[in-house]
């Protein structure tokens, strides 16, 4: 393991602690010590300062991982690798790279004859050290290499691991990209169903907790839900209130929904929920602007006027379905990348890999395996039936919720992109006929017809 | 003129309609011959096939302009030039280049001493023959050279020209490309009020001709609003119904939305109108799985309960509303990429050469001109007085139609859009505080407090 920060680290121990004998490499001595001093007794881990040193300790072929910062680093990294290693051995970037570096890397030490292949991770530094889920891409022979490794690793449902081989080249990389865009989009959703339940409804920190608990009981089981049921719990030791309370809502981010967004437009793919979880962070930062506007416009969430059980089960439906919607729009994603970017990127492994030790696990992932399971080439999740029955089922609650947050001016561009996204796609004609003629009426951009075929102008108001 | 397509033939006419000798250079030989026959009797126009012989009959400084496709050609163009012009001459591009690529032109070309200008032209062909909006940008000192030609042929609003100096480097393209994001964001905006009244409230075409009609006689008076106006009118000679009626629903795109939205947030600003408007014309090319998905979900448009003149005043005002939101995004973008990237765009110029010739012309533009006047520094448009006033005032049509739209089932992703961003914008706590809670929470990515300066970690749920 090259670069022993908390992530490389607990990687490494995790491995350790499933009978592999690993061996770490930092420049830094105090990381190297610390790594051996936190070893569980009895298993072989090693800490050492030079690299030649560590690359002479592995066993043939090599299977050496890096933990550095995306870009750059890992480059170096490549080039301080490449006199030490032979044809053959493999290197794998557990990092969060973006999937073009990857690819461009896939193919420079390809043509060396040495195995690169891109992995995601996710679970953060608890899930890295007891399970998370591994997104492995590349090669697929040297995949088989780290295979008993990282299914070691991997967090288990049901016994099994949370890993699986994600496709050809960059393929690894491109599924963490999207499982965090999708990540992105879903905890835009649950900040906005907290909106309008806390500012809205005028439910406190205990109600909603409360709320989020039950959540988590039912369909809704998930680990972002899990995470904010407890984060209503949470005292600030400073002052003694609850401390989501007195954090600044300034949302950071970095950069790796931002990344699923511009590369939907280039494929081109359509993920509107996960486009203006973007964009809400964005504003969250205009601080100042905020406050400023909020002056002039005197905008104060309207008093709440119904029942608040109602209103609870009502968002209770409306974010189950817009996850769904959120989910649906990275798998379809996915689905065009694999084919645009040639990966084959098994759609039924990426949902399998997810279920557990990831951000974004949650009970529906077995739901979206069944569909996969069933039609491994279904273009959206949105066309299996058992799914199309529970989203038939929970869009009222979706429409309603908007219908108050709108009504109460409470902001929720995420439920409204995730319905606008199934309005549009289950309408058989939508209205952009108009855009169209629109476009050959200012630019002769030509338009098809809906009783031929060809590709027709009009010299529009001749 | 390099390259005598319709756009680079009728800017050059044009030029030759007011007293200005031109030269157009193209292989096609026929390009070159209808150049001359098209010409204005007594004006000076030549048409030649060797790029040598049309650069030597230029004047000292050479002011060559190409329009021809972006990418490589414009590379091409450039290097056959080179060899025939001098220091102090100017080299512009009035094509649609992405202003990542006019920058490194820039840059290239002024170590050898010569000046290249990226211009934006909107008005179609049309306005490219009688007077388009003009947005040059790059040198100044060179733009001195061209402003007495592109003056003269820009369109004209109260006698001024519709073009001004947009700023250093690439600024004439960057401000071309977000005229193209919000004209993306405003045609998804009138697609979406056609659906509600269409579809919706069941207005024929000729009750939507009416419709828009007065509307450009009055606020909304605009460039697309009027063209749509005649859209419902146009008979469609194959079948003699309307032509609109018969137009498949594939909206296409030439990728300057898309590269609004992928710049926005690479900046990052946030312009979730173009986002989604973006995304919409993507799911408008999924034509087959929506017949599919409509079948699975018999997703109707709801009967319209309410009064018909009702719906058409809130729709109004609520396009207004809308249309406003969008400009704001996409000047809050031009202001924000100034600063950025040092391109010292004048907003003021910018709304004052959009005024008119360009396709997101409209009334409005007046209004912005006052506000920058009144504010040359203003950050968002919504942060003027008089604006301010006006928005408030036209808020309530939008969210009605928005509650109309979503329980009729009509997706309305622009208009929602539109809502959500000025819903969050004039917020002074959004909750977003919740994500910040979760990304803490998950990848120790820290917080701010509202109470003290500093950044904060907690070890959540210990």
């Amino acid at each position: 393991m090259i670069g022993l920060g908390v992530m490389g680290r607990n990687l490494l121990l995790n491995m350790a602690d499933h009978g592999f004998s690993v061996i770490g490499f930092d420049k830094d001595s105090q990381k190297t010590g610390s790594l051996e001093a936190a070893a569980t007794a009895g298993t072989v881990v090693k800490g050492v300062g030079s690299l030649e040193s560590m690359v002479q300790q592995l066993q043939v072929p090599r299977k050496v991982m890096m933990l550095v910062p995306a870009g750059k680093p890992v480059d170096d990294v490549i080039e301080s690798l490449l006199p030490l290693v032979e044809k053959g051995d493999v290197i794998i970037d557990g990092g969060n790279s973006h999937y073009t570096d990857t690819l461009r890397r896939v193919k420079y030490l390809e043509e060396k004859g040495v195995h690169f292949m891109g992995m995601g991770v996710s679970g953060g530094e608890h899930g890295a050290r007891t399970g998370p889920s591994i997104m492995p891409g590349g090669n697929e022979r040297a995949y088989q290499h780290v295979k008993p490794l990282l299914e070691a690793i991997a967090a288990k449902v049901n016994g099994e691991p949370c890993t699986a081989y994600m496709g050809k080249d960059a393929a690894g990389h491109y599924v963490k990209m999207v499982h965090n865009g999708i990540e992105y989009a879903i905890m835009q959703l649950i900040s906005e169903i907290y909106d309008i339940l806390h500012k809205g409804a005028g439910l406190n920190n205990d109600e909603l907790h409360q709320v989020f608990k039950q959540w988590n009981e039912g369909e809704l089981q998930s680990y972002l839900v899990e995470i904010t049921r407890d984060i209503f719990l949470q005292k600030d030791d400073i002052t003694g209130n609850r401390l989501v309370d007195v954090i600044l809502d300034k949302a950071g981010s970095k950069g790796t929904g931002k990344w699923t967004s511009q590369d939907a437009m280039e494929l081109p793919v359509a993920v509107p929920t996960i486009d203006i979880a973007v964009a809400m962070r964005t504003i969250s930062g205009y601080k100042a602007e905020r406050v400023e506007a909020a002056k002039i416009y005197a905008n104060t969430v309207k008093p709440f006027s119904g029942e608040k059980q109602a209103i609870i089960n009502q968002a209770g439906e409306a974010l189950y379905t817009a996850i769904i919607l959120c989910y649906a729009q990275g798998l379809a994603m996915l689905f065009q990348a694999s084919r645009e970017l040639k990966m084959d990127i098994p759609l039924q492994d990426v949902v399998k890999a997810w279920r557990g030790g990831c951000i974004i696990r949650s009970t529906l992932l077995k739901d979206f395996y069944t569909a996969y399971s069933n039609n491994p080439q279904l273009a959206n999740i949105l066309l299996d039936g058992p799914l199309a029955a529970i989203v038939q089922q929970k869009l009222p609650g979706l429409r309603s919720v908007i219908v108050t947050a709108v009504q109460q001016q409470v902001p929720v561009g995420g439920l409204m992109s995730a319905l606008a996204y199934f309005d549009a796609y289950s309408t058989e004609r939508m209205s952009t006929n108009l855009i169209q003629a629109q476009r050959d009426y200012f630019g002769a951009h030509t338009y098809q017809r809906i009783d031929k075929e060809g590709s027709f102008h009009t010299e529009w108001g001749a």
